[in-house]
């Protein structure tokens, strides 16, 4: 029987394709971590390279409006340069046109593309358009730096770090996902002062997505419950009757946060926190648990440790 | 009344995009080329970024087989790097799978991109998938590198210069666009031994692609019929009764031939045809016209000299 990737999951899709890959020497960071890090023989800095893919009908609909989707679909690949730790340079994107689209429709795109783009210093210097008749597809590519070395990993955790998260969690489907802000700026901030450890950006949900720096890392951690950050949707949903989910379930498990989740070492962990709350005063930061050496994801609250079964979203099996 | 892009036509879309955006002043050459390019603060390079898709039923049906489908997808965009004189380093992969995939296909794909990327140097340093739930949608970002200020564009063409074509031209949905190899090797050694002043690679068509060059040059061109290299293919189907069209107009106006048309400047003319000979015996080059002052593409044949009324192929309007 021919396997379909429905049953055989995302991560394992991606990571049969990626196993294959040969890479060249010049590549420090392929396929895995948020961006690619490329050494281009420049002496003090690297090349950060990330695509990522808006779909109509899966990561949008058409009524939350084309300006909305155009800053969604570049704001997600500049968060994956936040998450790294570095600054984003040029885009290039390839917009899919459905038999069904008009003029407007396309200049509101691209009025949303060139909004978020130019908040944060990008370029758009390129891009394709490409029949794709059932629906939009826009992909953004993006080229950024990241001092020499100084790439923040999913794979630099180590045992004893404190875990931060930024903003709160959770519920973003009710509309926050449009409208973030890619965290370039703070993840800029913390770079220059701090030795993060490890950082990704959320996309999957904190559950999902900390679990990508824990196996990397060869570690596990604790989170404490009760410092987890829910959104005000997430805690307005958690009293919708039949479709309520509890608060923390959701701030562990909705997608499209795209919020920062990084460690450090326990000893800047109250620095980091005095820092931020400084430069970034409307900006929530939480430590949220730590890393610990024997594997897994275990939650802390009134009723003792367990073991988090709940898994992020997954793009081809919702939950 | 709402206007579709049907009715505005590829080109004029495109325009209507680019002409919005603004252009960090690292962008040396944005939107409009067949790659940007970017000076990266590099003393002896620039970036070169580029962008490119193929969807299933537009420009491939399944029974194509995956593994020709990976590599057009991986050759389209070296094709591009080849055509500014570049060498490419690595490539991002874009895939949107349809409900109706297979694990085989995907991985048949995926050894198809390797392939080709493989045999030009070019590293596979990362990716996305995402759900694209008609049809297959594959879009590839390369990253390439130019000596600085070495990039050949588009509006270089001068008065005078002589127009070459690599290869033989038309009729390569037949079978060719899904077997061709990026004249990469082909467009290093030209640049490395001549004063290349325009190229491109032919992707909608010579009579198309030629009239960005004149436009983008401010010059115009007249092309001798004869001297245009028809493929096998074209001549076959020159023969076909009603589905029969002259093989001279499918050389000018069929698509996918993805071969280069540079020009050069007439005293060069002779040692790039003999250098290109010895060095590619098996790869043909055509002088096939020149470059002129006044503007629009004309052709002369037996009957005299007139303009080329024809046009590539426009992926919106199929003529």
């Amino acid at each position: 029987m021919k396997q379909t990737t429905n049953k055989l999951g995302e991560f394992d899709l991606i990571a049969r394709i990626t196993s294959g890959l040969t890479l060249g020497s010049e590549v420090r960071v392929g396929a895995g971590d948020d961006c690619a890090v490329v050494d281009v023989g420049v002496p003090d800095r690297e090349l950060l390279l990330k695509t990522d893919s808006v779909v109509e009908g899966i990561h949008f609909e058409r009524s939350a409006g084309f300006e909305r989707v155009g800053r969604k679909a570049m704001g997600r690949a500049l968060s994956d340069v936040a998450a790294m730790g570095g600054r984003a340079s040029s885009a290039l994107i390839t917009l899919g046109l459905p038999t069904h689209h008009t003029v407007e429709e396309v200049d509101a795109l691209y009025a949303g593309l060139r909004s978020m783009a130019g908040a944060h210093g990008v370029s758009i210097v390129g891009g394709e358009t490409t029949r794709n008749p059932e629906r939009y597809l826009i992909s953004v590519s993006v080229v950024g730096w990241v001092a020499k070395g100084k790439a923040v990993l999913r794979s630099g955790a180590r045992v004893g770090d404190a875990i931060f998260v930024s903003g709160e969690l959770g519920g973003a489907m009710a509309g926050r996902h449009l409208d973030f802000e890619p965290r370039l700026v703070e993840a800029g901030w913390l770079v220059a002062h701090f030795d993060v450890h490890a950082m990704m950006d959320l996309s999957d949900g904190l559950a999902g997505d900390l679990r990508h720096i824990l196996r990397q890392s060869g570690v596990g951690a604790e989170l404490l419950g009760r410092a987890i950050p829910t959104s005000r949707e997430a805690r307005l949903r958690g009293r919708e009757g039949d479709a309520a989910k509890p608060p923390l379930l959701a701030a562990l498990t909705d997608g499209e946060d795209f919020e920062l989740v990084f460690t450090v070492s326990p000893k800047d962990a109250v620095r980091v926190l005095d820092g931020w709350k400084q430069r970034f005063p409307d900006v929530n930061l939480s430590c949220v648990g730590r890393i610990l050496e024997e594997p897994g994801l275990r939650i802390r609250d009134e009723r003792g440790v367990r073991d988090l079964e709940v898994h992020g979203y997954d793009h081809f099996e919702k939950s």
